[in-house]
């Protein structure tokens, strides 16, 4: 099992990858056959390559991530709180929490975005 | 299934029956079958007496929630970081992410929370 540092680390470097708009960096966080909920209630993003994908779309929409508080680690999982800066029809935040599950070797298995409409504002550029 | 805004009420319903030291207020807000997982990793209680009694335990040794932040609602999820106020051998704070799965009543079926020893802290009295 991962310990809390390295998973702390994961989630710095997810929003590392974000910042770089580097869609490898994030989806190498993941084990082969990951699954990805974002938002939570969608369908389901399964294995690196779909991850890779969605991840690719994310940035090109220049989405930044400024981490809300500590990463919460219990057990394989850590949890997070976020805003999402992204430009999608004018300026908008997206406040989310998301969980990582680890395996194992400290990839991530399975990511849910916790976020809805009610979720989402309009910002001043 | 509820609404963003009966999923905050609940949310707010919950960290005000910790105010109040009200067990039942708290475990009212679940289903007759529901799970808790406190934190993530550990054993399950099933059902609301069960639920009952961990919240009247947790209750006795006072401890108090504020919200850090807003809730985040996807899907039937609620998600939502706090710190948690506690006098357990001197004043802690510990920093959790709370996950609530609703059923279509409005009530919560499943609740984890986020957090491990490296989330506690001894915090001046």
């Amino acid at each position: 099992m991962p310990s809390h540092e390295d998973m702390v680390r994961a989630v710095e470097r997810y929003v590392e990858a974000f910042d770089k708009g580097d869609a490898r960096m994030a989806s190498d966080l993941y084990a082969d056959d990951a699954t990805v909920e974002d938002p939570i209630g969608t369908p389901i993003h399964q294995g690196r390559d779909a991850i890779h994908a969605f991840y690719s779309m994310s940035m090109q929409a220049g989405a930044k991530l400024r981490l809300d508080g500590p990463v919460r680690t219990g057990g394989d999982y850590a949890a997070f709180a976020f805003t999402v800066l992204v430009d999608f029809g004018g300026p908008k935040e997206i406040e989310v929490i998301d969980t990582f599950k680890f395996d194992g070797e400290g990839k991530v298995t399975e990511m849910r975005a916790f976020w809805g409409p009610a979720n989402m504002r309009a910002v001043d550029a």
